[in-house]
């Protein structure tokens, strides 16, 4: 620690940026980069990288006080890495770059970085780089992750009308979480492990969803999706994309459809546990197809897979079906940025 | 261009996310990346990958008022690529988020992006992916380039007293130019070409460096330099920053220091030309050290260097040589981004 910046009316000692960078750098340790932190770029060892970034923004994606700080680094991460999986690739480096608004207390941000590095690790993500800023208002956090592409991509593109569709864990839970948040309650504590079934457990699945890293890779080295992304603005608007991506429809099975344990008692106001597994944000599961033969296969997965339905020609468009049997409209309701 | 997204107050309709990814995809064109926008991650070429990220914030680095959105665009691109000189990588792909405060205009934020294509036109750099997102309150913009590694990287160690110092183009120009931008001037127009001598082409330089991407592959392919790196934060300043990785000391010479052209006429209130050369930011050349026998080889570089001091022992630490034979110690004077 090097305090050498005070603000005129703060007696508390602040990090500078070389501070802050050593302290980052400290707290993960070697990279693996053979250049890492701390020169003009960082060189990667050769290898075939697949590549995400992802930017969360104060009083966009979050509020400061509706958890720890270690919760939202681990939030920003497990949706890069999200990404990762979705391509099948294994992750190897990192790039942080934080815009720190000057109302900020240092033992904030150096939580939001343990929250992170602490899930970085058990991912084996090295920290190689990234940049420091301040803001002129909210924090902001722009994360980079690169991950080796062992395999052949898992593409958006490659579905086939009669493939059945599957995700990687149950749905619903982050928007359920979010309603709370919302609704004006937060969490005190947060512990990487939480999976209760309680309100707690709904808060927590909305900062830290499951890994699907090993999944990924497994469907991508199998060679088992013909299709693949992850879930982050709901099932229903992701679905179209993936559909458009791969010139299918689409179908959702209502009645198979998983629903985060805890749900159905605890949806938010306004809100039924379906409507949250089909049209909630932020779920960072995989969502897949496989042809039928290969359905049986999906006992092996290294996480539990659920099935939700199946692509159709392109022509019968998004639809659900319901436990009658009836067909409707998969109805749209995603989250766009610019929406007014 | 797909308006779906309108502000009940804003009759001008406005791109949703999938209309602004379009319009860049389209900007760009293909971007040589195996996967590139669209999908969860691209997938790049196997290959030894620089990589170098930046974050500008409105409201610290920058007012939107200051100059045309082409303006900032450059700049902002042109950060990075300096980065990747100063290592020796070839340009290769770009990775562009932003953060869209909701009261700026479409047309604006095209404008922005226009700028650095033509940019990343020149230098040969594909948009392979990114992020887009509002922001609560100002514009910020994180980029991530990545390059070919082809030669052994410049480093920032590596560099031993006696070698020369050298740096990429005349200096203190950046300052000069937002010395203006704070006394109330701002650029009319922005052109990538402009190097007048007068106030305007001061303005320019803030915002368009010039391009040291050739400089940099040149000393790397050749093994020309013992240590490089970009000046970002002032000569003063990154001088200590390469000395301290390098375990060198450092005397400038100030008769041999380069100016950048009109700035001993036009240098900002309270400033001196030299002061400007000395501890200006953001002047965005190459500096770096080569052994005395290289020095006639300094002539076959791409672009003009100026010889601008020797690396020393530690123990003689960072020195000014004056014009009269005196020395002082070299003042910092480099911008901290948590100073208070």
């Amino acid at each position: 620690v090097t305090p050498v910046s005070q603000h005129p009316l703060d007696p508390r000692p602040r990090r500078d940026e070389t501070s802050w960078i050593r302290f980052l750098a400290d707290l993960w340790g070697p990279s693996g980069a053979e250049v890492g932190v701390g020169d003009d770029c960082a060189v990667l060892p050769p290898d075939r990288y697949a590549l995400s970034t992802d930017v969360l923004a104060e009083g966009v994606d979050f509020h400061r006080g509706w958890a720890p700080p270690e919760a939202l680094g681990h939030k920003a991460l497990a949706a890069n890495l999200s990404d990762l999986a979705a391509c099948g690739a294994s992750p190897r480096f990192l790039f942080l770059t934080l815009g720190i608004p000057r109302d900020l207390e240092d033992a904030w941000v150096e939580g939001l970085a343990r929250g992170m590095r602490d899930l970085a690790a058990r991912e084996g993500l090295g920290l190689a780089g990234g940049d420091l800023s301040a803001s002129a208002s909210g924090l902001f956090l722009s994360l980079t992750v690169l991950g080796s592409q062992e395999s052949a991509p898992l593409l958006r593109s490659g579905g086939r009308p009669g493939d059945l569709l599957f995700v990687g864990g149950p749905l619903g839970g982050a928007r359920a979480g979010l309603g709370l948040f919302l609704g004006g309650r937060s969490l005190v504590e947060f512990s990487q492990k939480n999976q209760g079934r309680d309100e707690d457990g709904l808060m927590h699945r909305f900062f830290s969803p499951p890994t699907q890293t090993a999944l990924g890779r497994f469907l991508a080295s199998e060679g088992l999706a013909t299709c693949a992304m992850d879930i982050s603005d709901g099932l229903a608007a992701d679905l179209r994309k993936l559909g458009a991506s791969s010139n299918c429809g689409a179908e959702v099975d209502l009645l198979t459809l998983p629903l985060e344990p805890g749900l159905q008692d605890l949806a938010p106001a306004g809100e039924t546990a379906h409507r949250c597994a089909l049209r909630g944000g932020e779920d960072q599961v995989l969502l897949f197809a496989a042809a039928p033969a290969a359905a049986r296969r999906m006992m092996e997965t290294p996480c539990p897979v659920f099935p939700v339905g199946r692509l159709t020609p392109p022509e019968e468009g998004f639809t659900l079906l319901l436990s009658d049997g009836k067909r409707v409209e998969l109805e749209l309701g995603g989250y766009d940025h610019f929406a007014p």
